[in-house]
């Protein structure tokens, strides 16, 4: 580069998932590799419908700039409708629109972090958010997960070391990349924690109300009363991802710096999709539309689970999410998941190695698998021939 | 505030547009705050027609995540219409969708910005980037402008000062806030001396296509063979800005840090709506559209600089712009323009106060007038009772 950068300007690289899908548009790879949901199910008819109302009984204003915070009606649904099927009573005044929730995450690290500032984060953890924290110079204290998600033993630990970490980031539903989900138990004791020190939790939680079996789980932030609880939903997973569409929920105070982040941002977001959102909500039932999708997902990862113990090598260890879009693959320790993924490649199948999900390095024997974006029998055919991969190596 | 913020959250302000914005939401106020395109252009039944076409071709592509850069066919056309438009040869390959030309002030400030360093600007600049600049704890050496723009001279005292400024930040065209364009013969001088002295030049050019007398002028960009030029273009103000369509154009090694940043930030531009500009485009000839608002944008301008002729004290000067949507007032020294915009709004008149934007702070005796979102009649009355205010501060 022939002009001086910033510093945080030599943190950036490529998100190596976006660089994995370039090479997997081919049509005949199966790809096991993006978090993309399942298009069939995208409200095509309905979303042509409720554009022409909107443009035709309110056009100027639909395609004029507005208010920073978001469209009033948008944020009353997010509030009563959404909040409070995780358990969060909570007003519209609560409630910041975002693009998606990738940009909570950045105001977050924005809002908190000064170069060099720790975080606390499970271990692995989001690919697309420990993007975002290297950007800003984060250092990482991670937490180790069992199958009931962050060990909070092993949390306070971490907060009695005295590093005066800015915030815990968790996601607490089918995380990413494990499918792990963090018992009621804990989460109570999450919040406990999170006063006793007097540090704030970014709750990521994007897939919660895709569940196979069972109630969504109380959010977090529903067992929050003192305002330490910053939530981050989106719409992505459970509607259209293209449309971007997320949003914050947290205390008037915090809220209030991060509607000044998204004025600086980029003012606003687009102020027709938020009507278009706030008009389908209102005139179907998202729960309805989600159940469609979860009984989909659900047999997905059914067969994924099932061919998987068929045709993977014994000594693979896999998680079982009970929701959500992933799973997660453990190999040999001496086996490089980033090696196997070239000779998966050359059988025309695709997923992500897990190494990137570790913040602090290390890991290579893992893989992150999607379920949700391939029709069964491809995802049988892509697993029968992903296991005839790991025996090779295995062996 | 219970948390520790980052140094950077300090810097955080409402901005003060939107917030006199908020008072003057009630509709018997004349209000010249704003920058706010007339809606009564928007093309609301031709986009309902593009996006039911989209929906119907092209449903589950246009809901689903795409790729960061942007959609290939809006990129292919800005680059083949608006760019060479602007006098600039360039390809799809050279451009970045953004959510608005804010957005892609934003990655300059985090590409180039470290804590207390230096970048270039008019003294007056853009309200809207000063505030983002502010963000990442930028200072600024200030260049005046005479009615042809930045002086040059000024300009390489100061580049010649030793202080290592990261960029040059210029509006060349009806500047916001003083409707000041650059001529031409400065705009090769400048980019000589980003070349000289190796520096880039952020050229924000929002405006440029609004012109009211002669051809669109060609942009600082077109005269740069050497990559020292970011070019940030938007619909905002030719189309309609609640869309939130924007892009840069920049050098490949540029564009790829900046497309990581529109990745770490917010993943990606809404597909379905950048189908729906593009489709548009593609239909329309956007300059025929252009021409319908430049004429009313003109009418107004010309009433506005009438009507400041006949009823502002003879002591008080304005700009002549040709272009864009805004004039600039200059009122004698000891009048605080804050404090007439408290009298003007008891008269139901609004405007914005210039000193925040001056980087460095003083000018209290300067305003800004916008003439694109009023209708003649009020532009008229509106001018007459500000005059009045005016003359009670003057008395």
């Amino acid at each position: 580069m022939k002009f001086e950068l910033s510093a945080r300007a030599a943190t950036l690289r490529a998100s190596e998932i976006r660089e994995i899908l370039k090479i997997t548009e081919q049509p005949d790879v199966i790809s096991f590799a993006g978090g993309l949901p399942a298009p069939e199910f995208f409200p095509i008819q309905e979303l042509a419908k409720v554009t022409q109302e909107i443009l035709n009984e309110d056009g100027y204003s639909a395609l004029q700039y507005s208010p920073t915070e978001g469209f009033g009606l948008l944020r009353e649904i997010i509030a009563n409708e959404r909040m409070l099927n995780a358990g969060v009573k909570t007003s519209k005044d609560n409630i910041l629109i975002t693009s998606g929730s990738q940009q909570g995450i950045d105001f977050c690290a924005k809002l908190f972090l000064n170069d060099g500032d720790y975080i606390i984060c499970e271990n692995p953890s989001y690919l697309g958010a420990i993007n975002v924290f290297n950007v800003f110079h984060a250092k990482y204290l991670t937490v180790p997960m069992d199958d009931e998600g962050m060990i909070m033993e092993e949390l306070e630990k971490i907060l009695q070391l005295g590093h005066k970490p800015k915030f815990i980031y968790t996601i607490p539903d089918f995380q990413n990349p494990t499918g792990i989900t963090m018992s009621i138990e804990r989460r109570k004791k999450l919040v406990e924690l999170a006063v006793k020190y007097n540090i704030p939790v970014v709750e990521d939680n994007p897939y919660g109300d895709v569940i196979f079996d069972g109630k969504r789980n109380p959010a977090i932030k529903s067992f929050d009363t003192t305002g330490h609880v910053i939530f981050l939903g989106s719409f992505s997973k459970t509607f259209c991802p293209g449309l971007r569409i997320g949003w914050m929920c947290a205390d008037q105070e915090l809220l209030n710096k991060f509607t000044m982040l998204k004025q600086v941002s980029d003012l606003q977001c687009n102020t027709l999709t938020q009507r278009e959102v706030a008009y389908y909500l209102n005139q179907h039932d998202l729960d309805e539309h989600i159940a469609e999708i979860v009984s989909v997902y659900k047999k997905r990862r059914d067969i994924m689970l099932n061919a998987m113990n068929k045709y993977f090598p014994s000594t693979v260890k896999h998680t079982n999410p009970n929701g959500g879009l992933f799973t997660w693959v453990e190999l040999d320790e001496s086996i490089d998941a980033a090696k196997l993924l070239v000779a998966a490649l050359e059988k025309k199948v695709a997923f992500v190695p897990g190494a990137p999900f570790f913040p602090n390095g290390g890991h290579k024997n893992f893989l992150r698998l999607n379920y949700s974006n391939m029709p069964e029998d491809k995802i049988e055919e892509g697993i029968k021939r992903l296991g005839e991969v790991m025996a090779e190596f295995t062996a």
